[in-house]
């Protein structure tokens, strides 16, 4: 008997998969996803497939495309982020090199490209050649003198600002969705959460135009996170071309996590370090077959970037990064006037920049100037050191030399840049418009690296005699490399910000090329990622989604409390009891009531009120559909109808109306724990099954529910009782 | 009254985790541990020493210590592992070079060092050297000629015999379980399966000297397989000093992925590529901790390392890698005679071997060499290209040239070597001695690489008007390099061996610093992958787990059948009914008959036989022991008394022996899911949480028990029924 049951049972279960009303299976904006559920409906779709497979060849044939879909999807964001990425670089060196001058051959060639094409330059005066215009030149015929400079410096505020108000009012009229480097939503969408429209085409386009008009502008912001969320909204394109893809939101978000390792892979030319920054940071759920796709995604993005972009040939080019700043002004009084705000910052950075040599280039120059080394040919300020005229130089191998006037500059030019760059990046981040932290927080760690390097290149020259240095610095030999403190700096810096490690050390080795710097780059990973959790657990992207309220359940807290699945489930002691429904005795009048009177996204459905032995659990939504679609399409359903759940209908009065069944509408497995469950053990299984909720039971009859939101709520004010005890861990 | 009672659960749960008896907690060898338990044995045991801490002065320096010691394990791991590696290479180096002759300065210098250290040595004899004596010159005073070439055959011979029978002797005495790579036993103990001793120090021992061993004999196997292995033991051994970790069989684990990634760091001199290693091939439950301390002791290691080996400067030298063959022989005639069977293989290994130069040098220094680009001071054979005697030769940049006598020597030569490494390759693995197949699976694959490479040089330098040369390929030009196609071919062997991907590739990379070769290096990577995946989703290790028959619920199977709990859970229809023990009416001797007449882990504990209404779950070892102990010490309890679960005791009539209560063996929270489940997501639950059982009910009432091995048996059946459906994934 109960094997008879069983098998009807799943026969009823198909009948709730194939999906009969509409828009069954969807969710609301702002709402969690029921990740098993996803995939339970997502199997079913697959075996559907399989067994029509054998049918017919056309059957199998599609059958293969649908299995090779996922590859499919893959290689087109790749192509797609590789392409927006190349293009994105491109016009940013276009519109960065227009704020100093204009190409008189053609107007959209930068700089670069405007001298190499001219045929009257030579190597050394690459720099300068007559096709290229400053503003000075074109507008007052004048190359030098404090007139030419002042209008060169106002034309450079001038295209600043205009850059910088075109952009947030883009971000304003069309896509709001499109500020902020977009990681923390995503980690959020990607941990099961809704919000429609923040992967849209609108954001992708509009994401795509400001993100080259802000990174132009010169504001302390890098485009490597928006490069993300662009690879992102690639990645719901796609997905959405595909029904497999289009209609499971746990399928979707596995392609997304591909999307965010194309996206790394694209905004640092590292596509390893994009899979591991994916797998570490961003994805929540990360099965091994996305690590597979995510690596040829990234592979297909790296590789069309390259074909696209002519200057990224090596691999220092590819310095644009950026991120999250740790400092979120949540709420200031400029904060009520977007626009304004963001002309006033560019307007006092574009001020502050210009007469500073290392604020005024773009920062990822400045970070490739402080990570190379001075050999022979180097002619920067950095390397201006004082040459003994005895010693005959070979190009590679130079001692350590005493620093020339041009290094003292150097050094406190770059001390105000340093403090410069760390007060504007708080400003800056959190404007409303597509900003990242990662080439701000890496100069600012580049910067305090090289300095300090150099203050130990010239202790060790003067003093190398004291204890430290007298065993591996001896004088004549080249001891200190003050560019691997900048590399070891920038590295430190980002891990700092964002705890990144393993990732972090495979995107620096990707970018610099230094294999060999592998050691002092993972102790600098590991002793920032120690420092700062030390003043606290939470990166930039956790604090940034906590800042915002999102419902994410993080894989890396760990819920230590002694507390018991009881003391969170609701109702509380005091409060009203469970709003349940029973199997085979309310009317469609008292569901629809119960309906309305909550909001509670489901309701448990239980054998009586008496014995609150608990059978299944009904979707509200999935609910209202049925009771709307019967009362339209079946004969003889009124408000007193009984509704049951059971298979066979209930024993009725003789006169009553045609009762009503819901069975497809019930889950017949609901997730459920007793009331003794720890609530370590709860939160471990929202954490790692993704549920929206889950049942209470003791000894088979239903307490209460927790949801996910009591999950977070319950921790949150465990964290707040005990803040030490997440120290320890 | 719900509230008051959970209060009191509590509190006995309380009770049940200060672990009242003796052993209890621990696991019998063979048997799975419970991930969900463990992890709560941990919390609580973490909260005991907050709340301590806050004591005395003492407490809080302890509670720190208790924190810290995780680094601390990790940087224990990582120096030892560290240390043994180096120690090995020096040792492996040493007898290799044993096998040739012997220096006369001091016996225990390898060839190079013995040249090194003499005086007498030029750079460009450095090979030769009057110290260095080969077996001729020592016994019969003769370096040339037959008689001495026959000499030196014959030594060659004999010391690869000793040294094989000393190995296989050892492991067959001391430690069977040294054996084989390990990779697959590993995977299997992280999984959370018990085999006592197989990390032990016996093992460790005997692992280490046999190693070096084999290493030297000259068997077609590698040493990195078993390096892991050695790791694995060192960490096992130093989480057996903590008790946080030696008491906890869940910590435990996360040691031991640790230490995985150490022995990977060593073995390849490849840090990244270890941690990405352990995470997509061998751990089983990688928190994102486990992640950095991985990366910490890989780091530890890999920097230990390089600071013992003198020759670990170059990356190519670190080239000793090894790991499991996919062809193994689980019975033969000669498997039954371990020793006469090595015996036997390495005298046909050392007398094919030796005549052939690719075969009789060791395999790491041939893989380097195939991988070596043809500089122009190159002099093996496999550079012996006619130059043009026209042509200036710059030292990087040579171009194609028709290949010379000695490049057609090398390619007859390594086509001989490709097939008897491969048949060699097959009969070495699964021998009873530590053996690893990554070092010949990579030479494989160079050896066909680099002929595949020669060949295609060739064609373009003959016919570079063919339309695939014509448009990158023009005459004079360097547009083949055959060493590149060795890299890749190893690359593509090793991935169609192990199925490994990003790891593989991080691997590659930090092998041989080639990270301009990435794109290559990816595609070769995703495309072995998908041509193996046809052939059959399993990868070597998951070949050899399952072949023994090890329970391991794989991470990477998906299971889409569409069964339910019903169909799995026993008792099956016709079984007797599932032995249960009720809450308050079963006496001491009741149990005892029912514990004697089953072997189940444990047993469910029920309100009474007629409602069937669950309340927990009671362990048979720690039922055992309850009863053990309370017959022992406390008073009045006798068979007839009765047993009881619940808080109070049961009312009895008057005259009846004194009640035994239980509840502190009673695990309140037991893992149900009811009869409608699908068996998806309870493979899923069981994979995400790591249970041993899970107990099925419907509205409440209990029917039946799923146990990890069931899921097993059945997901082996469904493949077996139906094996197309997993191609489709």
């Amino acid at each position: 008997m109960v094997h008879a049951g069983v098998m009807s049972g799943s026969g009823n279960l198909m009948d709730f998969l194939d999906e009969p009303f509409p828009d069954v299976g969807t969710y609301e904006d702002f709402h969690t996803i029921d990740w098993l559920r996803e995939k339970s409906r997502d199997t079913d779709r697959h075996r559907k497939i399989t067994s029509k497979s054998k049918e017919s060849i056309w059957e199998f044939i599609k059958s293969l495309l649908d299995a090779w879909s996922g590859w499919v999807v893959m290689l087109l964001i790749g192509l797609l982020a590789g392409t927006l990425a190349g293009v994105i670089d491109l016009a940013v060196d276009w519109m960065t090199d227009l704020k100093e001058g204009v190409c008189l051959s053609a107007f959209w060639y930068s700089h670069e490209q405007c001298c190499w094409t001219s045929n009257e330059t030579t190597f050394e005066d690459r720099d300068k050649c007559p096709l290229w215009q400053k503003w000075s030149e074109l507008l007052v015929n004048q190359s030098e003198g404090a007139s030419a400079y002042i209008l060169n410096y106002l034309m450079y505020i001038l295209w600043a600002l205009l850059f910088a108000f075109l952009a947030v009012s883009l971000v304003r009229v069309f896509a709001p969705y499109a500020c902020g480097s977009g990681i923390p939503e995503i980690k959020t969408i990607l941990s099961g959460f809704i919000i429609r429209g923040y992967l849209g085409k609108w954001t992708l386009l509009i994401k795509t135009v400001t993100l080259v008009l802000v990174v132009s502008s010169g504001l302390s912001l890098g485009k490597e996170g928006p490069l993300v969320h662009v690879a992102c909204c690639c990645g719901n394109f796609f997905s959405s071309l595909f029904s497999k893809y289009s209609k499971n939101e746990g399928k979707r978000r596995e392609v997304l996590s591909a999307a965010a390792a194309a996206g790394v892979s694209v905004a640092f030319g590292a596509p390893i370090g994009g899979v591991l920054f994916s797998l570490e940071e961003v994805s929540y759920y990360f099965p091994l077959k996305t690590l597979w796709r995510s690596f040829f995604a990234a592979l297909v993005a790296a590789f069309t970037l390259r074909s696209i972009n002519p200057f990224g040939n090596s691999r220092l080019v590819l310095f644009y990064v950026e991120y999250h700043t740790p400092w979120r002004r949540k709420t200031t009084k400029l904060g009520k006037y977007p626009v304004l705000e963001v002309i006033a910052v560019t307007a006092i950075t574009a001020i502050v920049a210009y007469p500073n040599p290392y604020t005024r280039r773009s920062t990822s120059e400045l970070i490739s100037e402080l990570f190379n080394d001075c050999g022979a040919l180097e002619s920067s300020q950095l390397c201006d050191y004082i040459n003994d005229p005895n010693m005959t130089r070979p190009v590679d191998d130079i001692p350590d030399r005493p620093a020339g006037v041009g290094v003292y500059t150097a050094m406190w030019q770059l001390a105000l840049a340093l403090i410069f760059k760390i007060v504007i990046t708080i400003f800056t981040f959190g404007m409303k418009i597509p900003s990242g932290l990662f080439i701000p927080s890496m100069a600012v760690g580049a910067m305090a690296g090289r300095m300090v390097g150099i203050g130990v290149e010239q202790l060790a020259y003067h003093h190398h005699d004291w204890i430290i240095f007298r065993n591996w610095c001896r004088p004549g030999a080249d001891c200190v490399t003050p560019g691997l403190y900048a590399m070891v700096g920038a590295a430190a810096c980002l891990g700092g910000v964002t705890r990144m490690t393993v990732s972090l050390v495979v995107i620096m080795f990707e970018l610099t090329g230094g294999l060999e710097y592998i050691v002092p780059l993972m102790a600098a990973a590991v002793t920032s990622k120690w420092v700062a959790d030390a003043f606290g657990k939470e990166g930039i992207y956790e604090a940034h989604i906590h800042l915002n309220g999102y419902p994410f359940l993080d894989v890396k807290d760990e819920f230590t409390h002694r507390t018991l699945a009881t003391d969170v489930m609701r109702p509380r002691r005091g409060e009203p009891p469970l709003s349940v429904l029973t199997q085979d005795s309310m009317t469609v009048e008292d569901v629809e009531t119960l309906i309305k009177e909550t909001d509670y996204n489901g309701f448990p459905v239980v054998v009586s009120r008496d014995s609150e032995r608990l059978i299944g659990f009904a979707q509200r939504r999935e609910l209202i559909l049925a009771i709307k679609n019967a009362r339209q399409r079946q004969e003889g359903i009124v408000s007193d109808s009984v509704m049951y759940f059971t298979e066979e209908p209930p024993e009725l009065p003789a006169n009553s109306p045609h009762p009503l069944k819901l069975r497809r509408v019930l889950n017949l497995s609901p997730f459920t724990v007793t009331d003794h469950t720890p609530m370590e053990t709860v939160v471990d299984i929202f954490r790692k099954l993704g549920l929206r909720q889950c049942l209470v039971t003791r000894s088979g009859r239903l307490l209460g529910i927790i949801t996910k939101k009591d999950v977070l709520r319950h921790m949150a004010q465990m964290a707040n009782q005990d803040p030490e005890s997440i120290m320890f861990n």
